[in-house]
């Protein structure tokens, strides 16, 4: 095989009890990568259209990234990819930790697992010895216990895990997969079809090598990387205050969604900032995953009062927005628990909190009475509510705990009452992350073309979270001026959302956080030169912005064979019709009209039909993707011009 | 079929005297475009390596540019491909006129001609009635004559027709096919795979429609880039004096090839220059191709004296230095009447002369006698010699005649004595033409790695043939620094070279003509713009350079096949070992060493390997062509890493 990828795909077909593996085809690699890339070619050929992302037909996959494992600066995550169980729409999660590079050392690029299991079970991955074992004794043991239970079992602490809690066993809409300890496959469902597999975790030791090209240049570029990320402001702040840094400000410049985005502020926002847990004593331990020197990742604990003993990874930005503003709590304590009660039970945060705003509104709305909600009043700003409901979504306990583990969508065509409307979803129905995409308009585009669903994690938009110098030279770059930075425009919004999405899908193909920003993540040139030393094969920048083009397409396109069109590319009725209410951003609205406008350029620029948004066969043709375009042609899903 | 292509390729079978059509597929049309792009895909698809080029497993292909029959500016050139009789490797041929238009009027984008027929034919095609019609008549008919006997035979003064001459019947390996009247797809001999497959001409009538999917804006694009065109110095030079403008001043700045390259000046220069045809009354007329407003085509005559009726199409530059400088002749009349002869007789100027030149400096360093050359005294300056040996050349008379047609790479192996050494072919076997690329270091790698062999047309420098505004543009946009547009430099030429290729392939397959420059054929921007507004189908300035790398790799991929590696990749022994003899450009010379590190660094560029030359797997995936990849790796033909 090549340098850098280990070569292997593993398969494991949970139904027959077959395990197999395959060498990874270099055609692959060099058409899309790695991670993501490879993940959506895999399910793109493996997943019939139409069925069921709860049933067997679904397959879960997991792949590092190209340079997982090797020492590039933050190189270590793994794509975990499935067809999505909120949205039944493509679905992709990026996990950080350890996971990948073990994964890596044992031999194998990528997992696919296929089919399910009667009983649950677990993957034991042990250098190329792969084998299925019964995981009934850790069925129904949380995320914590599960890690230690396997440690223990296989005698060995350094093994790295994935595991579901138990909101996965019980197929709860937003479980997530957690990476040992507290990295999240968050969004999405991932949890819910590994739980549908039965498959408890898939526990991991590898002590093989990567072969690294050119070693030397290789080492002399990430050391000089390396430098320079630790002199790069954004990484500074992010080491420091993690990613829940600056939360007050956002809130003090109207810019924090909250009470379910009636508000964009909240009083008592700086007690659930990262600034906040590092002075009043609540953060522990600043960690890096695997070969980054950035460490936002972090461990926090409550040593006191109430929640005494609670301990756990973060929190992020996202979820001290969707366990806190969003739900109206302020209680640093309260969120904290939170927090931890999503990681150990296995809950996505963002979904998780943005479903019980939703409740929350209902109920403020008097459209839910305390019998709908088991007696929980569930009121904004309520933290014991907030703490109580968690685990009950988890377990599906009670009216209303089964209720909202169905997420906000659902629960929202359950309940009627145009409810509907302060449903944080947009039409593919995942709920929708922790910005006000009715000012943020490069977000806005972004969140409403991203194939999973309304989230920030299609392309995080570089001026759409702050001015620097390293935003405006980017923006110079696409659009010409730097003064098209600001969020506020919606010109050259597709522009920028274009370029980011190629950076995204690559960075993610190499296994990069995109936290590495403008030295790496943003940068083309040195993800090729990177990717060039490690493998020998060369890359150009251009290469990677078009593999990155071939890779969303080909997400796209699962979509359109799923049934999608245009009007899946939108966002939630609130955005869309319903203007901020005070501040600087007072009026604001994405309207139809306004995103429309935006939507046309940005298909216009992919080269697909605005009409229906799907890729004309000949933009399929150029990024060498026939076999995509022949299986469409029959599916009569190539747009006439 | 999509707007703009005319939808059909019409295979001629004349062994089996089969016609039939195919529809051009459009993934072809996206993959390469038309013209050059389509006819290369077509050639590696049904030449077996190996063949004799002369045989009926040859195939001869002739491909309309995807914009020909337009009216977008100078778009109406057509490519004629085959396997090269000089080289036995790849050879594509550009072609003005309209003959193009026409036959895309007929319903046709290409015609490829397979197998070979016993008896001379020509072909017929009536708007799509397509026959095979006895050619007895013709053969033996110059190209003046045949083209008259096909307009009265078909009773229409407008149709257009490709022919060869006796040449092209008399298979001289550099025979070229003539294009009504005397347009030239001149180089590498398809004239003899023409005559060896007994077919004496192509006469079409067309009076078809295209379709353009954006004529207003199309319209308005083209009027606004004939007003720049019109005001462009070098196209009006181009109008004023043709080709050959400026002759005196290169012979005066030692950059006029001469005497076989043993110098680089001559005396009484001026008088075969453009501007001497102007002003002593031998041009007669000026004229465009088809859809072109350049003008550079023109018709000259001798009025009086020795060779008084002379009347031809031309002399371009190649010619009055093929056929005047290098043979060390500048009278005027007597260049005019070898013009003529070549082009009636359907020889390529080029070849012709500088074979010529081989034997004059082989007589004058006494190793032919005059037996040898049937009685001729043929020295340099003997204009007589020269107008007597082209015919027997064209009907291989004499034991010189005979030798001469083999081209000077066969005669020298043939006569021996180091006679190799003054022979100016590269290994690949084709007649340099007429540049000095010991000092113009950009045409020095070009030429080197020309597939066709040591020629100027497989890009064509704009620094190279003068300073500029628009030449030091577009040097730094490739180079950073328009300092580097010096000729001498060696640095940047690979860069230089490897943008000008990607420009040419597509300029080629698009159609247009090389003298539109700076404003379309080095402007990818205006191409993919033109093209996205004839097509309906959007192509972007990546998008064609990306697929002119497809195509010059596809190119490079065919020679592999045959058995061509680095070694091919050189230039004639006098340029590579032989110092410039005086004036400013006394000493220099590319050595093989000079030559080596531009050739390093443009294998790198292209991504092949810098051993063999050979492409990489992984570049040819990258560059979807994993057909060839396949059929390289079957014949151990793709090197390791």
């Amino acid at each position: 095989m090549m340098c850098a990828w280990a070569g292997k795909i593993l398969y494991v077909d949970l139904t027959k009890e077959k395990i197999r593996e395959k060498e990874l085809p270099k055609e692959w690699c060099i058409k899309f990568i790695g991670g993501r890339g490879i993940n959506a070619k895999l399910l793109w050929d493996l997943v019939k259209p139409g069925i069921d992302p709860l049933s067997p037909d679904n397959v879960l996959i997991f792949g590092t990234g190209a340079l997982t494992g090797t020492n590039a600066p933050s190189s270590g995550r793994t794509t975990v990819t499935c067809k999505g169980v909120l949205t039944n729409l493509y679905l992709k999660c990026s996990m950080g930790g350890y996971w990948g590079a073990e994964l890596k050392y044992a031999g194998y690029d990528h997992i696919v697992i296929m089919g399910a299991s009667k009983d649950p079970v677990y993957i034991w991955i042990n250098n190329g010895e792969v084998e299925i074992r019964d995981a009934s004794h850790l069925w129904g043991k949380d995320v914590r216990e599960t890690n230690k239970i396997l440690q223990s079992d296989l005698g060995d602490r350094d093994i790295q895990a994935v595991c579901i809690g138990p909101a996965g066993e019980n197929l709860v809409k937003y479980a997530c997969i957690m990476g040992s300890f507290y990295n999240a496959a968050a969004r999405g469902g991932c949890g819910a079809v590994m739980g549908s597999k039965k498959l408890k975790a898939i526990a991991v030791r590898g002590s093989g090598e990567l072969t690294i090209k050119y070693p030397d240049k290789f080492m002399e570029l990430v050391y000089n990387l390396k430098g320079k990320l630790q002199n790069y402001v954004r990484v500074k702040r992010l080491y420091m205050y993690g990613t829940a840094g600056g939360v007050k400000g956002y809130s003090d410049f109207y810019d924090l969604p909250s009470f379910n985005w009636q508000k964009d502020r909240i009083d008592g926002a700086e007690k659930i900032s990262g600034e906040y847990l590092v002075e009043k004593g609540y953060l522990k331990r600043r960690v890096g995953c695997f070969s980054c020197s950035i460490s936002c990742h972090r461990y926090t604990e409550v040593d006191h009062g109430l929640y005494a003993g609670t301990f756990s990874g973060g929190p992020e930005y996202e979820t001290v927005f969707a366990l806190g503003s969003t739900v109206g709590v302020t209680d640093t304590e309260a969120v904290l628990k939170a927090n931890e009660l999503c990681n150990i039970l296995g809950l996505d945060t963002i979904s998780t909190g943005v479903t019980i705003a939703w409740a929350m509104e209902t109920y403020s709305r008097g459209i839910f009475s305390k019998e709908d909600t088991d007696g929980i009043e569930l009121k904004f700003g309520n933290a014991d509510a907030l703490v109580k409901v968690i685990p009950m979504i988890a377990y599906r306990q009670g009216k209303i705990g089964n209720l909202l583990a169905e997420g906000a969508k659902r629960a929202a065509e359950q309940i009627g009452h145009d409810s509907w409307k302060w449903a944080m979803v947009n039409s593919k129905g995942l709920e929708h992350s922790g910005v006000d995409t009715r000012f943020v308009k490069g977000y806005a585009l972004s969140f409403a073309v991203n194939p999973r669903g309304c989230d920030h994690l299609h392309t995080q938009v570089i001026c759409e979270y702050g001015y620097s110098p390293e935003a405006f030279k980017i923006i110079e770059k696409i659009t010409g001026d730097k003064k098209w930075a600001s969020p506020r425009y919606t010109e050259y919004r597709a522009e920028i959302v274009r370029y980011y999405e190629d950076c995204y899908a690559v960075t993610d193909a190499l296994g990069f956080c995109t936290f590495t920003g403008y030295y790496i993540h943003e940068d083309p040139d040195v993800m090729a030169e990177l990717l060039s030393l490690a493998s020998g094969i060369t890359f150009t920048a251009t290469d990677l912005m078009n593999i990155g083009r071939r890779i969303i397409t080909l997400e796209k396109c699962f979509n359109v064979r799923e049934g999608a069109d245009r009007s899946y590319d939108d966002l939630p009725w609130r955005i869309m019709n319903e203007p901020a209410p005070e501040g600087p951003v007072k009026g604001y609205v994405t309207s139809l009209n306004e995103l429309g406008k935006m939507l046309d350029r940005y298909y216009e620029l992919h080269e697909w039909d605005p009409k229906t948004s799907w890729p004309y066969k000949e933009t399929l043709i150029k990024l060498g993707l026939e076999e995509v375009a022949e299986e469409l042609a029959k599916l009569d899903k190539l747009p006439k011009r």
